[in-house]
């Protein structure tokens, strides 16, 4: 779907010198919104209309090898699953090395501004749809 | 106006192993939203209702002192200034050994939800007014 | 193991007016540091001492209804597993209602501060053991 | 210095819509850490070496105008003051209007890894002097 630069920044690292764990979700996020952005899925218009939310409802993550302030790292998101009312998206960040450093997984469902489920909305089944 | 105790978190901390700077205005913020919501003031509530937004329009902080992971430590609140359209509010970081680590400052605008500013509102004069 | 209480601050929220997802993990680890503390572990010492480390090598989170400034919560940690060379805490997430509104879990692996896997400590495993 | 290309992300706003005041200083030192970077000063290198340690002992921020999810800024970092132990960095953040939305600055000040004031150290010096 997406490929996303970023740079680990020193306040995503902690007193062990590594990469805190909660903030790859951060990372993943901004690799999401970028990337529902060049779809023409801008956050911001989503929010801004209220016709539908896209909660997160399921993050998780995997963590292989330490990141450290300053490692450019190439965030690589894919449409791993795309239901009825909802959709997963799996994040590879992967450093200069090649070798993932850590895997992460978000489940997007969709949400009536009033709170129940519904069917994902059109323009985000066309825009997702046979997205790698 | 109000005394706020915290923890230093490991996400608070970078890898140079202290506190990162910018945590400190969070922790000021958290400090603030627990002493409003004592006077009656939730932040919750003013969203909710949407009469006036108190947007924050200047902050500054000076570090004398690292703060480590696990570090306990006192945030105390107190109406610097309570002026016709904003109010200042000054915070001290005690750790326990009593000597100030860090102080902050924080000045919040009353601002109509279209845009303007406007006076403060009369239930906000009215808790921070005598306030120490 | 423990329960540790929190309020969902102003910054843990976003744009669309609920707790931001990411910002459950920083609140599991508070929780998580806090628990460890009562039990002896304190992670300032483990970091001072570094005679190993406790990665988190895996993490995830499951959202079921939405959390808002303001709300006050409950974290609710339990030890799931102890194994050879890791530990699994999960989290519930109880507001006032007391329905959880989100679950967490979190596995932490022993290290050699050189960067090989090792057993649990002894300290870790004895604070551990029969915890709830 | 550097001017440094930044998207308001949605974990930067809060539930009143806009941008929380205090990320505006982790967008700050994304620029700072960034220019650094260009001019060979890499953090990671200057922790790691531990030859000095360049704490924030001063921050401040102005909020003109609100910034929104999804807004591109341009964060234009300029060297205000070099002094003989401390430099201080000025930040504007300018979104596609060209309208400065808000403006930082933040006071380093060398220090020895054991903990007292130092002068500048001398690549330092010369990578920041005569830059605008």
């Amino acid at each position: 779907m997406y490929s996303h630069p970023a740079v680990i920044q020193l306040h995503h690292t902690d007193a062990a010198g590594i990469l805190f764990f909660g903030h790859l979700f951060m990372l993943a996020h901004d690799a999401y919104q970028a990337g529902m952005a060049v779809l023409g899925l801008d956050l911001r218009r989503i929010l801004d209309e209220g016709t539908y939310l896209l909660p997160i409802v399921h993050a998780e993550a995997d963590f292989k090898a330490p990141l450290r302030v300053g490692d450019a790292i190439d965030i690589r998101v894919t449409v791993e699953r795309l239901g009825q009312g909802s959709f997963t998206l799996a994040y590879d960040f992967v450093p200069a090395t090649g070798d993932v450093a850590a895997t992460a997984r978000t489940v997007h469902a969709a949400m009536a501004p009033g709170g129940g489920a519904m069917a994902l909305p059109d323009e985000l089944r066309a825009a997702l749809a046979g997205r790698p």
